[in-house]
């Protein structure tokens, strides 16, 4: 099967081709640890894990770096401000690095939550000034750089002389030049698109490292194209995150390596459209966003209840994930409905009996599913053909069609391939645990007992048992071959 | 309350005084993440946890920092021999920091499963080699170390001369230097007690580095000496690790700081002793350990059976700190039946019925654990006093012992504040989930059902539910106001 791939630099899809077969290198954005993960970091999260699970399932071997910025990354997203961290840190009286750890740990437990996989290598931009301090004076020695008062910036004129400055983003350098205020004497920069590599530090700015130009800290652009080709060499294969860090971040990185280099890194550049709120991009920014664990707790005044990581996850995957997806309340509870019909078919797959023949061809879920995961993840497509197959799995239960034992084997390990190996769904009701595996027994227990109450016609029992278990959030449905329960 | 602390620099207990009150700096050596956590990483992490909470109850601000050693610790933990990491990333084909990833990842789940709070601060080797070649120019400046054919080793002999190497570990330097062997003149070493600092890398050494000296890495017992001092300044107030590290690690990291700034950098060291089996220490170098998942799981040839998280802590907990803990089923088994009379009294204690006047002393409780724990975290003694209250409570529960309304709340906050917030006992049985909700709800259901039954004289019936509970492994116990239940 040939998985294709939206490259963004070329606008178009591309059959993917691995450099190193079977080795891939994928490289994702990480978050920026200043603050509690949102539903804005659940989406790049969740669409790489997908791809990552993918490629795996493909037989590639892949190495999957995700970074954690803890330094370098300015209030303004540009040059300016204070770094988002050391701000967060004064807030709070707290060493730079404990905002890093608190809001690092934070995010691994709400992706851990919303169970994507670790990636392979985590690398911190704190953790990599060396390289990033290599790079820079790769780029200083090829001319594409300056120092100014200890300072190092990019030189975008210069480099746009020699290369395209605005390739992947479509900017036109001399609209961007024309558009920003002339810079006076008094600016570092010689002109206002130049961004910085390494900016000498004030003295209050707690977190600095000697370098040859001054002590200071690097530019944020710069973490990436160090460590993306420090673990994944030069080129590797994708390079992904949100859309939003199109232009300036990955457009700069890509002038970085082209300078540093003369040839570029990347082979495929993949980027996730964002989530919006009333057609607004959300994100910490602008204030508009929710966190993972409102969500969760249902602890937001946007919210009018909780939503289970895996509802949420659903929620991402019924959109493609170059699509905008717009945040409500309706569209996470019908996400929510769709998950226990999901999870209630995956509980009677297993309790289906098989008949001498198929009136259904199981072959067809596979080939449609997967087909649209390998065409640039279309996980709307292949979720749709999933939910055909839960109407199915609902008819077969009822006798209504009949699957020979040799399909049912088929069906199961397709479906469960496809919804926990790939889509990383996780069946939340039945997590393998003691008080899961508790419940379960004991529910069964109460069923029987209830069974035999009518067996008996003691129906004031059997009615009182099922009252108490509606109390609980319990539904029993009787069925021809006993019964079944949800929460 | 005073806190005191058996300093091993002093070789006695001394009270503790932190250097900026309110402030407290913790530092304790961490993992060299190279292979799965084993019980022998449990009780450092467990025995600095209590510290750590016990520190904060004392309304002490505490930064604890936590290292991860991800470079630079050589087979032999001298100077020879392959990197531990490296070593183990050439076996399973992948990039070093891969292998440091998957065993971070596998030594947090795991200390997080022990219900140890996360440190302030985890700094990685890898990340702070910069810090590291500072700190070596110091030394260096100092006259304390030289250069030999691109690496630079710690002169002991002449720090020796003017300070004492050997003053933590007792150990005696001219001992030292006649019981080892000559050096030829192909080694790099002036003598065979000098340590590492930098080490030039081998071609096909993959974790390199540029410094002044060459590219390479830095040696094992710099990167504490570099991280504790940056993140607690200098000097701090607590060192902590395994009583196997105090020589060569600490001992080195005595001489780097005295060596760099003539001064001392800790004020307390604090050594755990060490878990042996039959005797020997347990230790990965020495093949004798087993993982704490296979602890949680019954999966190994010495275990009877599988271990909770929580019975691990309070078999580590028996013990003090200091003395040595030797594993045997026998001692985990008597733990974990210790730990279910703990939850059981824990349980009983929210249904006490008040008295209107006491027959037990509520404030001995209290007095006698935290004094305990205040002196040198003698978690025994503080123990067997939580031990004496759950056979009270037990008796207040049947009615033998009473106590009044007020006295009821303070031992309950007692209890629980001692339990659970210091020494970090978490209630798996009563864990706050759905399904353990559940469980709990679907059980008070059965109860019923059968109390029900009994009044009916459908002994049939309530027999049969007795049975069958019992196949789950839950045991009724009929109270006089009621029943309880435990697994």
């Amino acid at each position: 099967m040939n998985l294709t791939i939206y490259n963004t630099l070329t606008r178009k899809k591309e059959v993917f081709k691995p450099i190193n077969e079977p080795n891939v290198g994928l490289y994702v954005c990480g978050p920026t640890v200043y603050g509690d993960p949102h539903l804005g970091h659940a989406r790049p999260a969740i669409t790489f894990d997908i791809l990552f699970r993918l490629l795996k399932h493909l037989d590639y071997k892949v190495r999957y770096v995700r970074n954690v910025t803890d330094v370098g990354h300015l209030e303004s997203d540009a040059d300016e401000g204070e770094d988002k961290i050391a701000k967060k840190a004064r807030l709070d009286q707290l060493e730079p690095m404990e905002i890093a750890q608190r809001y690092t740990i934070r995010y691994h437990d709400a992706m851990k939550m919303l169970n994507t996989l670790p990636p392979s290598i985590e690398p911190r931009a704190s953790g990599h000034i060396i390289e990033q301090i290599e790079l820079i004076k790769k780029i200083l020695k090829n001319g594409f750089a300056y120092e100014s008062n200890g300072s190092i910036y990019f030189d975008v004129e210069k480099y746009h002389e020699k290369y395209n400055y605005g390739k992947l983003s479509g900017r036109v350098i001399e609209d961007m030049i024309s558009s920003t205020r002339k810079l006076d004497g008094q600016d570092e920069k010689r002109n206002s698109i130049d961004f910085a590599l390494w900016k000498k530090a004030n003295p209050e700015h707690i977190m600095r490292w000697p370098s040859p130009w001054s002590i200071g800290f690097p530019g944020w652009h710069l973490e990436c194209s160090a460590m993306s080709t420090k673990y994944l060499g030069e080129p590797f294969d994708i390079h992904g995150g949100g859309m939003d860090l199109v232009f300036p971040h990955h457009e700069c990185e890509i002038a970085q390596s082209v300078a540093a280099n003369g040839k570029e890194a990347v082979r495929y550049w993949m980027h996730n459209n964002m989530i919006t709120i009333n057609g607004q991009k959300m994100g910490k920014s602008l204030g508009n966003f929710i966190t993972l664990e409102e969500l969760f707790e249902g602890n937001h005044k946007m919210l009018t209840q909780a939503y289970s990581p895996m509802t949420i996850k659903l929620f991402i995957l019924q959109a493609h994930y170059r699509s905008t997806l717009d945040f409500s309340n309706e569209a996470l509870q019908a996400a929510e409905k769709g998950l226990s019909r999901l999870f209630a078919a995956a509980r009677l797959l297993t309790k289906i009996k098989p008949s001498a023949n198929s009136t259904v061809n199981v072959n067809e879920l596979w080939e449609k599913a997967y087909t649209a995961l390998c065409d640039d993840l279309n996980s709307p497509i292949a979720l749709a053909t999933i939910f055909d197959w839960v109407r199915i799995i609902n008819s077969l239960s009822e006798g209504k069609e009949t699957i020979t034992q040799a399909d049912l084997k088929t069906l199961k390990s397709t479906f469960n391939t496809l919804v926990f190996d790939i889509l990383g769904l996780a069946n939340e009701q039945l997590a393998d645990t003691k008080h899961t595996n508790l419940a379960g027994n004991l529910m069964e227990m109460i069923l029987n007992i209830r069974l035999q109450a009518k067996a008996n016609k003691d129906f004031a029992t059997s009615d009182k048992i099922r009252d108490d278990l509606a109390k609980l959030g319990v539904t029993v449905k009787d069925r021809k071959d006993g019964f079944d329960w949800e929460i």
